[in-house]
């Protein structure tokens, strides 16, 4: 009898790969898997890429979930701090939702709004010390998608002292399925496709998240919506603190124990179709010639490394199993 | 000290995902890789998304293959029985290319041209008696990726005498992972997006495969090059031999042990893109309410189980491991 | 002054594709451009491709529209007949859905439900007779996107005795515009991209359209849903009525004085980019090779030739333009 | 009889689009089109979306090209400064290449190499004084897909003082159309679909020419490769020089009377799509809520406003025609 896991919310793209990790996962056994309006369907109606995973969606209710031994809640942003307070300290949760990223009560109120809910163990375990901190904890706040490749990239400079926080400028493309599930006209194929499309220019929600992770005090972050189902390309430029600064041999030092985190050969720059349905991250850095800013490029898949694969990741240093468990270094491609 | 396995050919589509698969198999220890212009290169240069993968390709040679106890040949078509008839029998050995697919000499001649090498083992395990003469078998030649879609969809059909065999119509789409990786302009981005292409209209050379395979003796087979990286979608029709013919439960029945096969719940049609990365075939049929004709559509991941995971499966079966033995039932989506 | 022109249901994709014809007509005034939830915003906010248009779509009224020398109906099928029957007789009408186009009542009862608003000339211009037809009329109802690429293909074939009409397989394959701007869950970018998807196998609602303007008897009609915003690929397969049919010449014969039908020069094969944006079909034929099954394919913009194009080509034969005023006949590529 | 127009190098994407856009021109008669390799071809064999167009691609002879009004010279970037010698002054020359754009021969031979041809006008009509200057020339020089999306965003607020030239930092993702029509494996659609990818990090070679036009004097660029064929997304960053700057001021008194750049309203942000085809601009700005940055982000079709509609564009006004002329405001969408 393996580790009973349940899943709430998991109609959603992020459930879904959840779903999938965890059927695939040689520890984990799936024993509830819930949804709001889609509850009562069988889950390959509503994941048709899990054809043969026998297993009905039930209500999200916490009784249904606390007979598991850990939880993952992919709810909307907002809803999953309710539920969470629920669901007895007995049982582990990763919550994959924005509600216990944020120490900064007013960054909350402002970007969200609404009660905040207090901050959970921070659940990047490539962040200093923070895979011990993840070991430790039973309850972890898994890092949003744009915060992991943006802070991947840039964390290990900025405490390295080699670049300054306080004017990183950030343009982040992602692929559809960040915006998720819901049916809203313009991410209709029709629209997408052949398109690049930015939103929330200059007041994107992460933000706060983002700096408390990586310790930016200056950030300007522009998303866009990219033509493809997955992926996030990060560029994310700053200026050196001092002359001489190798950026790649901070990266080096920073992830040599990560086994998901690839700083490629110079030359290789980082793209999002390699890193597929995988937990990597991609990196590369350079200075520009010109200004002499640095640039770090990161790629990852949002639903992998930015969202399920992540909160997998956590969920085996939280059992004490080792990090890569059930989880896949390499991409799918092409 | 696993299964030690080599891929000839391997910096190809289908060799990469051959790489893929056997670096994560439980059994399988990848000890050589081989290329022709390529050899030299790390295999994370040629494929970025084994990042992390640390082998170096050599040069395609019989004797750095005959240390393996099993080899894949993803070569060209017409490459791979030169080679193969280098290897010594005590090697195991599963061909990706056409060489040892067809029986019958004269298509061989017709449609590919040179010496025809004789058929081996045809490596479907879903027809009738075939798993059992792969897992008896040392060398075995692995489906086309055309003719998998098709012969799933079809085979079990004509040999129910359900429908005719005689006039067969399939149109079948394909990702362009299809059309291989050596660059021809109408191969480029910029041509394949937002188009569907037909190419080899009324004879392609996987025609005399395909009726081999499905028992057609009449096949009018119109392939198309789809804006997709991956998949093959194949609407088959066929005239019902007998009044009142549930193609449903023929298919059910033939496929009720198959556990890549999944005939869908009624109502529910086959995409591509939910058997992205899998080995899974969906499949699902009806009969048409104005000419009666039957209609099956089938679709797979042309990489997965029309090429590299089929491949798999077969050596699985010839190493008498669990079919399923590193390979995924279930697709990446979306 | 020119040719006051309004559009009812201008919102949709047909309808903003109709906005960008009539705004770049060198003898159309658009006056009025009508919508039903989106009445009240300017044009340019529905449609950004239309940035600098500057009119303000209006709520959908008979005496607005009343105003026009000229109405285009992109309404949803079943909601045109009602606006039709309340326009004077002094405004000519081209109606884009399906309301007007089915001469069988029990053929509409059947696939739309429903009053049989009873059938207008048929907008479809290449068909014998058929220019002369549009050019006497003042209502006209334009062919729908599938039937065009379908019709065009097998009409001539059938009308020429070439082919039998009995046993007709199309397998057809559209963009996702044809499937309209409604946000649906499966029509998500996240889901359509990199999938193929069949629909409505084997009783298709065009199925009476496509049979009543081509002359088959017996069609097999396949739709699918492809990864691109815009095209119509049909591959239409039949039997040849005698021997030594040379569908190429049966097709050169019919189309030599339509502009916007192109047969290509032997071996080179349709494709949906090359008409993107134009109103041209692109077809080309072959007999195939295993089963003496004549195969036509035809590629259209679904958009263009199949909806917006069609309908202004038809108007401008309803006022005595020449045909190709203000339509392209080259497409957009790559 | 009308202007008699010549395009050298007509085989690649934007001397297809210049010929799109030369045939349906009111006012051009297209006499010669050449090219290398392809010559002897008829253009629609290696234009499709042009069937239809009577024409046979030329080799490349200047003798041939003298015969015309106007040439357009759409070469690989070093090879139109020697045929636009061999031009007689009496026709007028629009070279879509790279060689006559920078003013700093070190600049050319530091990130092109060779002979420094010398600079001609400059051919962005929207720049202060530069659509007399182009009226008044024989020898146009028309921007590069980058620097045309980077300058329209930038320079008037350079110019304005409204923001530092010292610290700009630019993240543009282009459509691989961008990338030309030589088949090379990185473009594959296999590669390209589903994928991010950024090149020449920090050193690419467009940095010069948008220094030169837009006034920057410190640009860190990076360029991505989007999975669509057409398109440039650019996000330009830059300090305020003073404080309450209103970039949407600048910018709309800079376009008052620029007919293809479009200020959209506010909380409107361009997207690519939407201008596919046109030769327009999309543009919108804002500030950075966290760092107080200005923000720009442009829209243009690469092969529009960014090539061959530019060039166009630059034509109408050296001929004395409208600048309008034969060219599209909107876009084609979806």
């Amino acid at each position: 009898m393996g580790i009973r896991v349940a899943v709430a919310g998991a109609s959603g793209y992020a459930g879904g790969e959840l779903l999938r990790l965890i059927a695939g996962h040689p520890e984990f056994d799936l024993v509830v898997a819930t949804a709001h309006t889609q509850a009562g369907q069988p889950v390959s109606a509503v994941h048709p890429q899990l054809a043969g995973l026998d297993l009905t969606l039930a209500a999200t209710d916490p009784a249904g979930l606390a007979e598991a031994d850990l939880v993952f809640l992919a709810l909307p942003h907002g809803e999953s701090a309710a539920l969470a307070a629920d669901l007895p300290p007995t049982v582990k949760v990763v919550d994959l939702g924005a509600d216990h990223r944020l120490t900064d009560a007013a960054a909350w109120a402002r970007y969200y709004g609404g009660p905040h809910a207090g901050a959970w163990t921070y659940g990047l375990p490539e962040l200093p010390g923070q895979r011990a901190a993840i070991a430790a904890a039973d309850r972890v706040a898994a890092t949003g998608c744009y915060a992991v490749a943006t802070t991947l990239a840039l964390a290990p400079l900025v405490a390295a002292g080699a670049v300054s926080p306080a004017d990183v400028v950030v343009v982040a493309a992602s692929g559809t399925s960040g915006a998720g599930r819901a049916a809203k006209p313009h991410l209709l194929g029709s629209e997408v496709m052949g398109d690049l499309s930015p939103y929330k220019v200059g007041a994107h929600q992460h933000v706060p998240e983002i700096k408390q992770a990586s310790g930016a005090t200056g950030l300007s972050f522009t998303p866009i919506l990219a033509p493809m189902p997955r992926g996030i390309l990060a560029t994310v430029t700053a200026v050196p603190a001092t002359a001489g600064t190798d950026p790649r041999a901070v990266l080096a030092e920073a992830y040599a124990d990560a086994p998901f985190v690839h700083l490629l050969p110079e030359g290789s720059w980082p793209h999002t179709a390699a890193t597929l349905g995988s937990n990597s991250c991609h990196l590369q850095a350079t200075t520009d010639v010109d200004t002499g800013r640095v640039i770090v490029v990161s790629a990852i898949d949002n639903l992998g490394k930015g969202a399920a694969g992540q909160a997998v990741q956590c969920a085996n240093l939280m059992l004490g199993l080792p990090e890569t468990t059930g989880l896949s270094v390499w991409g799918i491609a092409p």
